[in-house]
């Protein structure tokens, strides 16, 4: 093995999702030079997550439990199900303080470009979530993006069809913005779904 | 320690430089969901780095030797020195193929800002290694930045009061540019500097 530590950590690196070359190089400087102690809590970090985080048997997202947090709450509503598309939604959706029901979290999008239909994104975990408790009403918060919508449109079919009542997150105008700088799609939406 | 390997990761990730916590939670949710190998390799290679990485004892850049490569390299001109910024800009000079010397690597610049003045880049560190030996002329490859062009002056000062010649890298046109597009204050520095 001919290839310097330095070349094999730019080369790990890049397996960071948006970390080119130059990325790469500038972290490895950085860290070598300036924050060894970060790098070596960066492995422990890395190591103890691959080891540690697996998918909650309920809901599917991380935990390094068998159960997660959320789903161990037995003081949520579980008659609402609100699908996800990744954990840092659901964060979202948690700091809102709004939503006091369960959560289903797909890991994913159906993304037909990368191979990722239905079956590859674990709809089938989802319907037997869905119709296995009390649950009446699965609200789609995917993307309002053409994946997400896509994703909605499809896990709809199969929650219906499952007799389940189906909503999805209103399309609107943010909160605290002037009409005059919102994209005319988002204000059209608005107007379709006025109330 | 109610953290859990997810936020720690997060956390983990945020050391490294322009990553703040949505990049972080991406690289994390990346990691975990699709390249849990890479994740492995990632934390070794941030290991071996850590234990395996030092400086050069003659240029200061990263080796995992006492010398690197190219001090270890006989067939050098041993007349010429470089200085540069970074293993990054040495490496971008001899992708050009068209230095034949060796180097002094700074691992940083003089960044008042910073706290970072001449002798916090080690520059008595270069004052030695530009006297040692056989070196005729120092030339500054620093950059063409305001922190780059002050390290440039002052460590200009100390060599030339060793009695060394010290050049800089040309100011100018950059090969395959169309004037027009080029900014003023190159082409004021080009006129300057033409021959
Ligand atoms: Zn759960
Ligand atoms: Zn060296």
């Amino acid at each position: 093995m001919t290839t310097s530590h330095l070349d094999a950590l730019v080369d790990a690196l890049r397996k960071l999702p948006g970390v080119g070359v130059k990325s790469a190089q500038r972290m490895a400087f950085h860290l070598l030079q300036h924050d060894r102690a970060g790098a070596q809590q960066l492995a422990r970090a890395l190591d103890e997550a691959v080891r540690g985080v697996r998918h909650c048997a309920r809901c599917h997202t991380f935990t390094d439990q068998a159960l997660c947090a959320i789903c161990s709450d037995t003081h949520r509503d579980a008659r609402q199900l609100c699908v996800v598309e990744t954990p840092a939604d659901q964060a979202a959706l948690e700091r809102t303080g709004s939503y006091r029901g369960y959560y289903y979290v797909l890991m994913g999008r159906i993304s037909p470009l990368d191979g990722i239909g239905a079956s590859a994104l674990g709809a089938a975990g989802l319907m037997a979530r869905a119709t296995e408790g009390d649950v009446e009403e699965v609200i789609l918060a995917t993307s309002f993006t053409a994946e997400g919508e896509a994703t909605a449109h499809v896990l709809s079919e199969g929650l219906k069809a499952r007799g389940l009542k189906v909503t999805r997150l209103a399309r609107g105008v943010p909160a605290g913005s002037e009409l005059e700088y919102v994209d005319l799609s988002t204000i059209a939406h608005a107007l379709v779904d006025r109330r």
